[in-house]
């Protein structure tokens, strides 16, 4: 039986387990990537395994999110990350020189490789066939250690593309057809595999921007054929000696299959809060605009620019309008400040901001109060824009353009006859922001700014858990509430000593202080516990301040694999009644502990109350071994 | 009697008092400029004013300062300004336009006229011949409203330029040699006048440069003559009819003198932590730079950017450095755009920000701690770069340039022959980033966003002045102590009742607190109480947080001014000793309030301790008058 592209990447890194749906598979992984919000991060914990070289074909390290530096902190990260790449066979891509996805996919992407990084976007990869994956910071920091990725197996899902794209209609509304479709749960356990003869149609930025955005479909990733498009892109690149063609067998199977029509698609945008909140433009039409913003890893490419610079040309923005753009990239940037096209940006009165995430991720450019801002990016989440009452749209760069220019929501069609962007037979080359590892790394001195701490490293399993519960909280805490992220926090990620004095404390505000005098403890929670974003410091933190276990109803999946990665058992209520028998600062103990964990199911004992508990504790062998040796990285350590 | 440039534009512009050196004088405004830090709270006075349309020439709103948008505040003051701008008869200059000492000088300065600024670097359009002016934002407003402007007569120092600079040595050369023999306290309480052969060679831009920084000379101002060379910029700016000769005669006299042969300068360099800490680059060589910094008011001209990418055309910034350049304006950036320069600093390297003042006022991109910052701004105090374990050098943008190559402090003589720059013919002219006001007024709304607080206004003397002393400081309180100014807190300035809550909390952090708790009272210093920036917040917070009067050993000179603008009392010590008599908490009463202010003595008696001070009132008769009537606005007022 054929395979599909998927199939046909996992089959050859398979390690472990079988290509059997749901089931747990571990991969080879061919490259990684950082970016430096979780960079320092994962270095620290790639440090902490006692591994001189990075055992990856290549792994680079990017900074492109906290580059406002308001503050030491930022500029200390930056060198620790430029530092601890030289020093262990990493690559280093300066600030300034770009988004992380961007920049891979234009100077380091290989089809038919895996790469795992640690950002949510990394599928944007997938625009030219490779195996991309999103995962924290301690999975990228096992993977540059030469340690496999784990995940279930995937379901493989056909997206048979149809027909093309009528003018002013952009590959950001065939991902937010999609989202429309299937919502933000939609892509859960899932691969999007693109095929089609609308494929043809579609040049490797707009699989790019598609594969991106998959993301939001809450998907494993995405991915695209490298076909005759990939191959032209690659030798635009320089690189045409990358190019493998990767497809799938004639007879290849799917799990699910959808079919997009891509003639019937018209501009659409993800009104507020969420990216799959779609309707069409032309519904939304004379709302009045504050702010436009055009970037981001989900489109920022050259074509993106080149055709918003079409638009603007020797056009004014509107008086109610501020335009934002920030370039992808510094090939993109400078293959614009070469040919003219950023003269007619700024002619128009557009802002450009560094080539990086910039207001993307809230690092910026927050709108005024009560703004209607549009968006090229990926996530409209309300408050991310830094702005709580700001009403975001997610459109495509022809609609941001078209409407900047109104200063009211805009059919990009109302502008007459679509500008025509090729992707260009040969693109600016020029690597020299791209920092080599050393030669010589016994002469390299990793810079330690007073921002970089040491993380916390969970112990090995004791045979008696005892502390007391330090808050009880309700379902649907997601990881903001654990850990929150903003433009105050987000410089300290480094730095989880004073992260958390943060932890939980939208749910509790005392939570850091009772934890520390109680030396540690216990968390108990309601349903869905730890859902939202996948970032790790929602478990770091808590092991910094003692937390041993957490009893919830139950987990969300990858903040419980986060705990586990971090030493902290996830068990779940057998019984539910037993969450309203528990209180704060009541006393538990697990007993024959490292006994108990074998098994699936674990006794609590109340002794504050004199009660029992079953609690559940669902969770694969490698995971209780994870436990009992205390945490991923003491797993691996163990393995060597 | 001849006379010189500044007698010729004060005698023009005087409305009253005498040009006798040091004797108060009232001058007439022509224009007026803002920036957003200090302009939403001068447009709140303005409008407290009670006056429809601006009475200047010409006043123009620039947005430069806070356009990093970390949240909804600064996006929210921008929107403030542009509505206010528009109603009442004032240009916008929109963010992304450019700072406003450049923008002010390509396309709006006239030689001659008066211009006051909100801004301490308001000299720079000394450059072309304007008596240019840094002031406190009500004066500005007053000035708006069509107000005098009071200064006592300065001193004019002519500072006679003689030869030409060699290769490499630039303005900053000389304005970094006048600070070396003279100190950052050298220029106050005078004017700066250049003659001398010397003048011919140097560019306006060149000219602006020392114009601008002689406020770190302490200057009132420094002025330029009108001459050939000015003629052949307004004429690039296509503003040949804004030209104006003004030369001084040839028998004026001057206060003091200065020389400087230009041809024997070399490269300077201002070290940690004063812009008076000048030594020869060449006593610097191979101290190693992390970062370097090129733009601000001071150098960030068409002329300067030419020059910086020149010198990095075809190289790469050193691994060790980080180079960030910020231009001056849109006009600069644009001809970059066109030109290649841009993709040139690009292609090198460089992280290119917006047009604004950036760093130069600490708004990101701080170094790395202990880093060494070159940048070639105006101040490097301690801390200012948000690093404050930094070391920040202040250079040319030769010096700059050349040192981002190298990784070290370099003089750029080492770079072989220099790189001619000629200011150009004509100037790209694009003015659509300048928002003219409305025809229409009363159909413009103003926008005050959460951020946009009414401001505290005085109110007139009581027969009775009586209160707590709330703190009592040591010498030198600076107003940084008085009113902290930090990234954290620079968004708020258009909101005193948070920032009242920092109010000289460095001093004595229960100062609010207890301000509000005794409904008001008074504040006892030391000696030289307000040195350091002019910020008038430093009277506002102390007025909205209910404070009366201020009994200090002295005062410093700006900062009383301020005090007097908005009805606060600044008594001195007659006796010295009675500074140790007092304590907090203890009530104070000036009694019979209304007639003792009209003398230079008042009693002031201590209730707690059944004692009596004399305290002195050294301020005039005008300055007595706003006292009793509640500040400076409510003085205008009443003339209306």
């Amino acid at each position: 039986m054929g395979l599909n592209i998927a199939q046909k990447i996992i089959k050859k890194h398979l390690v472990k387990g079988k290509m059997v749906k749901g089931s747990e598979i571990a991969i080879r992984i061919d490259r990684t990537l950082t970016q430096d919000s979780t960079g320092t991060m994962a270095y620290l914990q790639f440090e902490a395994l006692g591994i001189d070289k990075v055992k990856t074909k290549k792994s680079v390290a990017y900074v492109d999110h906290n580059i406002l530096q308001s503050g030491p902190e930022n500029a200390d990260d930056h060198l620790y990350i430029q530092t601890v790449a030289k020093k262990h066979g990493i690559y280093f891509s300066r600030p300034g020189n770009g988004i992380c996805h961007q920049v891979n996919l234009e100077r380091f992407g290989i089809p038919g490789d895996t790469l795992l990084g640690s950002d949510s976007h990394t599928p944007t990869g997938g625009g030219i066939g490779m195996l991309a994956i999103g995962a924290g910071g301690l999975d990228v920091a096992v993977a540059m250690g030469g340690g496999e990725y784990y995940i279930n197996m995937p379901e493989i899902v056909k997206v048979n593309l149809k027909g093309g794209l009528v003018p002013w209609v952009a590959a950001k509304d065939i991902i937010l057809e999609i989202l429309r479709r299937l919502t933000v749960k939609g892509g859960v356990g899932k691969i999007f595999e693109y095929t089609g003869d609308g494929l043809k149609t579609l040049t490797v930025p707009q699989r790019a921007t598609i594969a991106n955005m998959g993301a939001e479909l809450g998907a494993t990733t995405s991915i695209f054929p490298s076909d005759e498009v990939t191959h032209a892109f690659l030798k635009a690149q320089g690189r045409e000696k990358d190019f493998v063609e990767i497809k799938a067998d004639c007879d290849a199977t799917y799990d699910e299959e959808i079919e997009i029509d891509l003639s019937e698609l018209e501009p659409l945008a993800a009104c507020p809060h969420s990216p799959d909140n779609v309707v069409p433009v032309s519904e939304l039409k004379n709302i009045k605009v504050n702010q436009v913003c055009i970037g981001s890893c989900t489109n920022s490419s050259y074509v993106d620019m080149m055709k918003v610079s079409k638009i603007l040309e020797g056009k004014t923005v509107a008086e109610n309008v501020s335009l934002v753009i920030s370039p992808g990239s510094r090939q993109v940037l400078n293959m614009m400040a070469q040919n003219g096209a950023l003269s007619s940006m700024v002619a128009a009165g557009a802002r450009v901001l560094e080539c990086a995430c910039g207001p993307c991720i809230g690092m910026g450019q927050s709108p005024s109060t009560d703004a209607v801002s549009l968006r090229t990016f990926n996530r409209n989440f309300e408050g991310r824009s830094g702005t709580v009452s700001a009403q975001v749209y997610i459109v495509s760069p022809e609609v941001a353009a078209a409407s900047a220019l109104t200063g009211h929501i805009t059919d990009p069609r109302e502008l007459g006859c679509d500008a025509q962007i090729k992707v260009p037979e040969e693109f600016l080359l020029n690597d020299n922001m791209i920092v080599a590892p050393s030669d010589d790394p016994d002469k390299v001195k990793v810079v330690r700014g007073p921002n970089i701490k040491s993380f916390p490293k969970a112990k090995p399993l004791s045979e008696i858990v005892v502390g007391k519960v330090l808050t009880k909280v309700l379902d649907n805490i997601t990881t903001d509430h654990i850990m929150p992220s903003n433009a105050k926090l987000l410089p300290y990620r480094s730095n989880i000593p004073y992260l958390s004095e943060y932890c939980l404390t939208p749910c509790d505000k005392d939570f850091p202080k009772k934890a520390k005098e109680n030396n540690g403890g216990f968390i108990v929670a309601g349903s869905n516990y730890g859902q939202g974003s996948s970032r790790e410091h929602a478990a770091l933190a808590p092991l910094y301040l003692g937390i041993k276990a957490v009893f919830a109803k139950s987990f969300a999946r990858i903040h419980k694999a986060n705990l586990i990665n971090n030493g902290i058992i996830p068990l779940v209520f057998k019984d539910l009644k037993d969450y309203d028998k528990i209180d704060e600062m009541d006393e538990l103990v697990i007993e024959n502990a490292l006994d108990q964990v074998n098994n699936s199911g674990v006794i609590v004992k109340n002794k504050t109350k004199n009660e029992e508990y079953s609690m559940l504790l669902e969770i694969t062998d490698r995971q209780k071994n994870m436990i009992k040796l205390g945490g991923l990285l003491n797993l691996v350590k163990s393995n060597k």
